[in-house]
């Protein structure tokens, strides 16, 4: 039903378009908001942020907040505030992964630590954060406080559950889908929940907006995660391979490490350790997560969560919100072919 | 009317002991909020966590909540998941300065970042300030909520503020105290507000218990920095001398190069810049500082801040609780010596 007949007829490809058009004059009212606090008379402060914001993020958790606005036609404007605050939550915590992977590139450019260095990419994120509660505090809802808050503390248990994993090869497929869980999903789900809240859409719309958000997080970073063994730097706007150098274990390397030789399960392991990081070592890793199908089981987990998220639109009735939230999910799993 | 009469009629030097014990039970209570809320699934948070909130820390800004509630003759027991959050907002911002200041040893133990590297601090200290809203927000009041996300907004401002001062020699003594005043004095002045909240004290008791605060904050922090040029490691628990190798200038700093000859103020601009770290470069440093009265006079400025907030006290009765509270202060302005 998302899909719409071109001029030439043939199906196009999924797309956020639909969902940015949705959200298009709402999002211009949480760009205003968030060009309007970030500032701070310490100049460092929106300059930092303000590299990063306008750096060409596609602002999807913010637009999930107003989507799901939309799915309830809600009337008010109290969802551009908290909008805003999800922005600066997800802003604050990109800060800190940049510093905490030793990132040089995020979205094609330079990451804010490389410039300005780790301290200001952690004390300006932590600014973010602050702020960010500042924002929900004005709105005053204790409900969406709360989600925001525990959300706020389970990205953190799981940046940090993600770091003691790191370099371990042998994390469990269960493992792996709770760390992405905590540190991807939560926040989707959180996005989408707090608009059935302030549009006071009842329990039953809040806990589907909830799951929507949920596994569409998860196939948002399986897909993520798939990307970086199969698309090259300018799609991606990450450096390909940085999770393999990092010693990331994502999904595609627990799978290809489970199906592999004792030879490849020794690649692995040394990969992971951080002895195997050259470009040939890479080429290798791809051609292993190929072979294994690893590459393509991790995109059709991809599918599987893409499709609870649309199953679990299904209270919500027809019409443009809806199937701009389907073409999303449509969109995000579509993202490595 | 604070000191007591010993057994040998001599004043006794002024201690944190009154208010200590005046606050004893509740900070059981405290404790153990702590203790249960630092707990994770993900063993590293409790194990970092706990390094430093058990690594003996005087709990000075949680006492600060117990002790203005007692002043009130608060009945209730909200103030201890309050006082809770105030401590875990604290930690974080140890945690996060650690990691920016590069630091080794705090009260006398190997920081964190040192023990288990800068990623992992980085994320339990998001991890303990998210706890700490969710803290807030189990407590329900909006208004206790709106002072501490503001005061960690303006917390991470300051602290960004003091990056962009570092090694700059000619920081003026108000960019210095805007600074301190940020960084330092905001949590203070936030611990010390909260109670009269929940205390339901009225407006008058809020503005006085926060200007207490506030002074006393910025007393100990001057008092702080003449420390770095004036004590030894033992009875420091930081390195002596960290602030002149990290460049910070501080107030003893600035008096010291704005009072000096052409030779002094230009080895003043060369150490902030960090070309002179050695220890006989401290040692000319601390001696310059004392021929200048630089240091005399820091400590001076720390006593009358120290005043100011015996005086903000003004309106509260006499009683176990103000002592406590005015003794706290000599304590603060006193450890110099």
């Amino acid at each position: 039903m998302t899909a719409t007949v071109h001029q030439l007829g043939d199906k196009r490809s999924p797309s956020l378009d639909p969902m940015i058009a949705l959200t298009a004059a709402d999002m211009n009212a949480v760009n205003a908001v968030i060009l309007d606090r970030m500032q701070s008379k310490v100049a460092l402060i929106p300059e930092l942020a303000g590299h990063l914001i306008a750096g060409g993020g596609k602002r999807m958790r913010p637009m999930l907040t107003l989507a799901s606005a939309a799915l309830l036609d809600y009337p008010g404007t109290r969802h551009h505030k908290l909008a805003a605050a999800v922005e600066f939550i997800h802003t604050a915590t990109l800060l800190h992964d940049d510093v905490v992977d030793g990132s040089g590139l995020r979205r094609g450019k330079r990451t804010a630590n490389l410039i300005w260095g780790n301290p200001a990419s952690v004390l300006v994120g932590d600014f973010l954060f602050s702020r960010a509660f500042e924002l929900m505090v004005e709105d005053g809802s204790l409900k969406v406080l709360r989600i925001l808050s525990h959300a706020s503390a389970v990205i953190a248990e799981g940046e940090v559950d993600q770091l003691s994993a790191q370099r371990q090869v042998e994390t469990s497929e269960e493992h792996y889908l709770h760390i992405i869980n905590a540190k991807t999903a939560e926040l989707f789900a959180a996005a989408c929940r707090i608009s059935p809240v302030v549009a006071e859409g009842g329990e039953e719309a809040e806990e589907a907006l909830e799951a929507y958000g949920r596994s569409l997080g998860i196939a948002f970073q399986l897909v993520d995660d798939a990307i970086d063994y199969s698309s090259d730097e300018a799609t991606m706007g990450k450096g390909q391979g940085d999770d393999f150098r990092d010693g990331k274990v994502t999904l595609p390397v627990i799978l290809a490490h489970a199906r592999g030789s004792s030879d490849d399960r020794a690649f692995w392991k040394a990969a992971m350790q951080g002895e195997r990081i050259s470009d040939d070592d890479l080429a290798y890793a791809t051609q292993l997560i190929n072979s294994t199908g690893a590459l393509s089981d991790t995109l059709e987990r991809a599918r599987y969560y893409g499709r609870r998220a649309i199953d679990a639109l299904a209270p919500f009735p027809a019409g443009r919100a809806k199937a701009a939230l389907v073409e999303a999910v449509e969109f995000a799993v579509a993202r490595a072919y």
